[in-house]
Formats: C-alpha cells, sequence, structure tokens
C-alpha cells in the first residue's frame, strides 16, 4: 500500500516499513551498530585487519539480536574514524541486515544543494540506506534531495540528549504572539514537512529529557521518535516511555547502543550470549511499559 | 608564538597560521576542492579509478592555485559520495597540500559525546586536516573535542548562503529583553566561546547575505568568516566584502569551488590554464575591493 502523501510509489513507505518490522518482532528496541574496537572481544580483534573485526563484530550482533531488534542504526562517525577500512565495514554491514528490517545511518546530515544531492545519493542509492538522521539548523531546502524520496526515512535532530543540548535547542523563539523552545518549533515544521514531502519523517529526541519529549509528542502525534539516552546515557526509560508513546502504544525507536554492544563478558568464546541477554532485557522492559492488546 | 589563549600551547594557532598563508599569499581565497568526476577533463577520466581520477584532479588544481590560495577546502560529501575510493582520494589529497597552505574540511558536523570524539579524532589526528566546518544546533558540549584542540580551527556554520536558511537561522529568539535573529545569536555564542576554549573559533556566512554578514562582522569583529557562494551561487562578491573584511582588511576566506574548478576548457591538455585564471580573477577581484595597504 502507498502512503498517500504527495509523490508517493505503490512501494510501502520507510514509516510501514518500520511498522511492520515493530509488529513482526513485538519490539520497539533500535540496536546502533558502534563498532568500538578497545571493547571487542579479543578473538575478534586478533589477527584481523580493522574492516573484518568490525564486520564480524556486527556479524555476531546482528545474528544475535536480528528476531529482536525492529531496527538498526550504525552511527556513521564510528565507521568514519577508521577512514576507508570503516567505511568499508560500513557498506558491508548493510549488506548483513536481513531485508526486513530497515536500517538507519546516524549521519546527523546538515549540508546544502549539490553536496546535500551527494550525500542523499550516497547514502541511500550507494549504500542503500533506509533513512538518515539529519540536521535542521540549515532549513527545508536543505533537506529537499532526502525528503523528496517517497521510499525513505528522514529523522530530524530536535531535543539531543547531551548536557549541553539546550543551549540552542531551548532558546526561546518567537511564534505569531507566542514564545517556545526552538526545538518545539522545529517539531511543528518537522510535522508540517510530512505532509508536503513524499519521505517519511521523524524525530530525534533524548531520553534524558522526558518532559520536552512529552511537548515534542503533543505537537507531532503521529511521527515516529527515535530515542537515544536510554543505555549509557541513563536517560529515563519508563518516563520517556510514557512521555513518547503514541497513541497505538508504539511509534518509538527506542535506541541503545553501548548498553547491548559491550555488556560485561565471562566468556570470550560466547560473547553474543551477554549481547541477546542484554537486548532481550531492554525489549522486555520497553514492551511492560507499553499499554496492553495494542498494534505492535 | 602561542595565541594566549586558555590551553593554548608553544605552537601556532590555526587563526595565526590562516593569517600567515594570507599575508604569504596577498589572498583572501579558499579554493574549494569538491570533485565532480561528470566535469573532470577527459583525460583525467580515461583508464583511472575514481580514487585516482579525483587525485589526478586534485594534484593539477592545487598544483595551478597553491601561489594563489590561503587556504583549501574539500568538502565531504564529494568524497563520501564515492564510498571507499572516495575516502581514500580525500585522504590523499590533504598530503598534496604544501604544508604552509592550511586545510579546512567541511564536513559540517554535529554529533555528541563518544562520537564528536571520533570524528575529532579521525579528521584532525588520523586524517591532518587543519580546521573542520561544524554545527552549531547540538549546543557547545558537543563541540568540546574539537573546541579543546589549541593547534586547531572550528568554523561554525552561522548564516548559509542557501535560499531557505532562513527556516531556523532567522527565527526571532529571546535574548534578555531583545528579541535578535538565532544566526545572531549564534554569532554570539561563537565568539564567546572563542574567549574560553584553545581552538580558533570561526564562522560560516553566505555572500549571498550581505547584510546578514555585516550584522555578523558587528558582534564577531575579530572572528575569520568562512565566506561561501561568490562564485557558482551568485553572492554579491563585492557587497559581501565591504560587509565582512575586519578592521584590518582581512578577516575573510572567500571560497569558490565550481566557478574555479569547472571554467569553460578549450583544449583538454592544458586544462589547468583556465583552472588558474579563473583563481586569479577572484583573487584580485577580492584584493581590488579591499582597503590599500593593510596588513595581507
Amino acid at each position: 500500500v502507498g502512503s498517500g502523501k504527495p509523490g508517493a510509489t505503490a512501494g510501502p513507505s520507510f514509516q510501514q516499513r518500520l511498522l511492520r518490522a515493530q509488529q513482526g518482532a513485538h519490539s520497539l528496541l533500535c540496536v546502533g551498530l558502534d563498532p568500538d574496537l578497545a571493547r571487542f572481544p579479543a578473538s575478534l580483534r586478533n589477527g584481523k585487519d580493522v574492516a573484518e573485526a568490525i564486520v564480524a563484530f556486527n556479524t555476531g550482533v546482528i545474528a544475535a539480536t536480528s528476531d529482536l531488534a525492529s531496527v538498526f542504526k550504525p552511527n556513521l562517525g564510528f565507521y568514519l574514524a577508521h577512514g576507508e577500512a570503516g567505511i568499508s565495514a560500513l557498506v558491508e554491514t548493510r549488506r548483513l541486515v536481513p531485508r526486513h528490517i530497515p536500517v538507519l545511518l546516524d549521519a546527523k546530515v546538515g549540508d546544502i544543494g549539490i553536496t546535500a544531492e551527494g550525500y542523499a545519493a550516497g547514502y541511500f542509492d550507494a549504500w542503500g540506506f533506509d533513512a538518515v538522521t539529519v540536521n535542521p539548523y540549515l532549513g527545508e531546502d536543505s533537506l529537499e534531495p532526502f525528503l523528496r524520496r517517497p521510499d525513505k526515512g528522514v529523522i530530524v535532530v530536535c531535543k539531543t540528549s547531551n548536557p549541553g543540548s539546550g543551549d540552542l535547542q531551548d532558546l526561546s523563539t518567537r511564534m505569531g504572539d507566542r514564545d517556545q523552545a526552538l526545538f518545539l518549533t522545529v517539531a511543528e515544521r518537522v510535522r508540517a514537512w510530512s505532509e508536503r514531502w513524499p519521505a517519511s519523517l521523524g524525530l530525534v529526541v533524548g531520553a534524558t529529557y522526558p518532559t520536552e519529549l512529552e511537548a515534542v509528542r503533543r505537537r507531532a502525534p503521529d511521527l515516529p521518535i527515535l530515542l537515544p539516552g536510554v543505555g549509557a546515557q541513563a536517560g529515563d526509560l519508563e518516563a520517556s516511555l510514557r512521555a513518547g508513546l503514541d497513541a497505538t502504544g508504539g511509534g518509538l525507536m527506542v535506541s541503545a547502543s553501548r548498553a547491548i554492544l559491550y555488556p560485561p563478558v565471562s566468556d570470550d568464546a560466547d560473547w553474543t550470549v551477554p549481547v541477546r541477554a542484554a537486548a532481550i532485557e531492554l525489549r522486555d522492559r520497553i514492551n511492560a511499559a507499553r499499554p496492553a492488546r495494542v498494534g505492535a
């Protein structure tokens, strides 16, 4: 089924594929694929080059969690840090994910014109990602190469999880006769963009700010929200779920990376066992906080 | 000489190296190294793989302009679009630039925590760039891995050259008892950061907005400003120079990419001749608009 939006094709939108994956796995879990070689099991580091080690690690993580995750999210920074080898591993990682699970590239893109076209061509077409995170500061036209794609997702940074996110995001902006925080204005803009562009729009809101998340959800009741910061950054998971779940009890991609990828390991040979256990625990904590008998 | 700022070392700051290069070349010209294979001379495309073709093109451009440019600026998007081969070419391009000319990576980075650390380690240490462009939306702490480097430059996106840059950047923000556009608040923040962080701070302001540039310059009288949009984007060069030059008649990196890289070519074998001619013309137009008998 098409999405009924401008430019939509017969194929499913990113939001539809995400919903299908969430319902199929009964899970809102987004597993971040952020390789940190220093924390890899020793068996993956020995005798391998960087690209091989990253691919071996991600292969293990994906195999251990692909029935638990409804989206995978590699962060470009962890791959670019290794130059060519990292990019090679990123492209291969995309191919490792089963086809029914969407893959969101966390690149926080923000550039204009022909450069933005280049990023969109690279991330969507050459590398085959289903969605990207983008930065809104350069304006709607800067995002056009992403927004015009009916089959893709564009997840816009709104309120980030870091302590200093308020520097700009909390600035009071004047909208008509009222003042509101900049991140709320961003949420309203993205909601409006979602009605006039073919792509599936979404927002990034950190789990460290549940009050702000609730205000974003009020302004964007039907947009998927990527929720980082529940793991190593110690955001409040239950408060964030109460604040961020949509009317169907879904609408969130609850993202954890380090907390799942690098649990305490007792046996190097079985390093994926605690990875899987950490993913199960988080999936179940999420589901326990969702209202009973809803769709996904 | 050190910069006298917190954390400064005995080595020169990015701003000092930039000033030295500008004075040495008597030029404020920044040459953008944005490879577009479809526009390369045929001799560079035939029989070469992508990385070789890009390196051959950049080698020719750098050789033809290194006495005319005071900074080179590759834009990451043009390299990432080619995956591994592009990254390989980008790293090699960095090595091609003579040591006395700083190289600014236009990556518009914006991420947090350990990811931002990864980008800084990659761009500054592994790849050896002297400065990067960054996006301010995620706040001061997101930029800390860049800001704490006394030898590096951090050029913050402020008012971009695209038609829709005002979507967020022109929003009216309340600062105490007055309202001002968000990009001016960004300029004031960056000015304040420049006094408490070791790195050299700067701003990006598009040449398509000379009035806004003048307002930024008033708030940041001593920061270097990267001025894109004078070439293919058809900003007003002379108006921008009047608005943006600092009290010494310098303080700008006037950036052109396509207008220099891809002039009409009559003889494929001598393709660098019109490249050099375009760079000379722009350098001279810039110098003609600068006050006489000033430093650089």
